[in-house]
């Protein structure tokens, strides 16, 4: 047993700024653990060997999840299901597998159709970190710290299997909570799925008025904070989008019904109600975000 | 004269985050400028005078500008009429009066009725500099180091007061762009007022889900930058909105517009239209923000 980990073999799919930085904070925390990379992109690999980021890497699937303890998929959610329909014949009779995907009800349904018996030892997870950089050359030790990692086991999850995984993301310094996988669909439809497609829309729009690009010019920080995220992979969102379609088109209904609300304040130069609404969201932010938050 | 500026005497009207830190900008390039504050908080200005900001206040406005070469008007918005009628009857036949509204077209429709011949002496003026913070702790000679700043002349605008009023702002390290009120009215609303609206309608609308306040939890990076101007002063930006009223309503329309195209695209499942979507929002905003200004 290694420090921070039991898993004396770990296969990560998808090698990119999770995946990779994941692969960081366990090297850094256990030696002996060995890393074995998987993915599309054979540079980005070989790249990923260069900077110690894994030890090696296996251009067949199989040939990187044989005789793993535990199996990290680290893909789009968009391409999970076929990830584990090609791995499943190949995971050995106590290997757990894990994921990262950034939505939990598709993931879970995916897993379960896939897996067979080894659903058991299949805990689903999500990491809240990453930011819109990508690929190997943003990875870090650090990404977790301080991050909450969110797992949805469900009724048929070994609690055994829940227990490694998580002692695995707190030794990257992450707080790890449980919660069903709706429930985190929920929550992370309103505060990050649905923020995505509205700064992706934001710089959308902008793009389609009369004065075209010539107009960002003219912005400014909060511009560039608002929209950072639509920077974000496309392929990523688009799958995101999809595959928690049903909790985010209710999130971006409420979100559209308030956006009516002050368009019709605005329109009607309704002050007061236009102060009381901002003046409720600076103070719930600031109460919850945290000044210190930057 | 003096190093930086021709001004031998600046009042400043509202010793805020703009106007305290165009103060300090001021008395670092040219020490033999006198500034005066004026404000409606007496605490504020004696913190402003002890912190080397101002050299001095009166706590009434026409003792303020009465003897100023240049007064500088930066208060909100929907308070800027309202100082300019008090101010009207005390200015010098000389004097310059300029100010750092977020909106242009409203303040010069004040200015025209409140100053009668000595409109031609006003400068209507906009950094686009500042953050959601406030106050005179928040001030910096540097605010404006590298920012732009947008004056909108009119036809009957004394182009050397113009000339004065830009020497001025060049002086801080800003760079001065001019342009007409309604320009500058139609780039702002898209760029700077729809995106603090929506920053605010994300927030309430979390706040009204049935998780309620808990949701914030598990909000992470991208949401705290895209939210971090919902925390800005909710009475500028009421003065904003109401200010520049139609022209934010023709941006958010175009933004609604978009937002329910992606709405429909997520619905009915069109993955490819989506990252199309994405894909271009993203290349957009990659080339016209830049990697390196974030």
């Amino acid at each position: 047993m290694t420090e921070g980990t039991a898993f004396g073999r770990i296969a990560i799919i998808g090698v990119g700024l999770i995946g990779g930085s994941l692969a960081r904070a366990v090297r850094r925390n256990g030696r002996r653990t060995q890393i074995i990379g998987y993915g599309r992109n054979h540079l980005n690999l070989q790249r990923a060997v260069e900077l110690g980021v894994i030890d090696r890497f296996e251009t067949r699937l199989q040939d990187a999840v044989v005789d793993a303890d535990l199996v990290v998929i680290a893909v789009p959610v968009g391409a999970t299901a076929a990830v584990l329909r090609e791995l499943a014949p190949h995971l050995g009779g106590e290997t757990i597998v894990t994921d990262v995907g950034s939505t939990k009800a598709s993931v879970v349904n995916d897993a379960r159709a896939q897996l067979g018996a080894a659903f058991s030892r299949f805990v689903p997870g999500h990491p809240i970190a990453g930011n819109e950089r990508a690929g190997i050359e943003a990875t870090s030790a650090e990404l977790f710290e301080g991050r909450s990692v969110l797992l949805t086991p469900v009724a048929e999850t070994n609690p055994a299997a829940v227990a490694q995984v998580r002692a695995l993301w707190e030794s990257t310094g992450a707080q790890v909570l449980e919660m069903t996988p709706e429930y985190h669909d929920c929550v992370l439809a309103a505060t990050s799925h649905l923020p995505h497609v509205l700064a992706y829309a934001l710089v959308e729009a902008l793009s389609r008025t009369q004065s075209g690009e010539e107009i960002f010019k003219y912005s400014a920080g909060g511009f560039r904070d608002f929209t950072r995220i639509a920077s974000s992979d496309p392929v990523m969102w688009r799958d995101i989008c999809l595959a928690n379609r049903t909790q985010l088109l209710t999130a971006l209904d409420g979100y559209r019904a308030v956006l009516d609300e002050l368009s019709m304040l605005i329109r009607s130069g309704e002050g007061e109600k236009l102060i009381e609404l901002f003046r409720h969201a600076k103070t719930v932010r600031d109460r919850n975000i945290g000044k210190n938050q930057k």
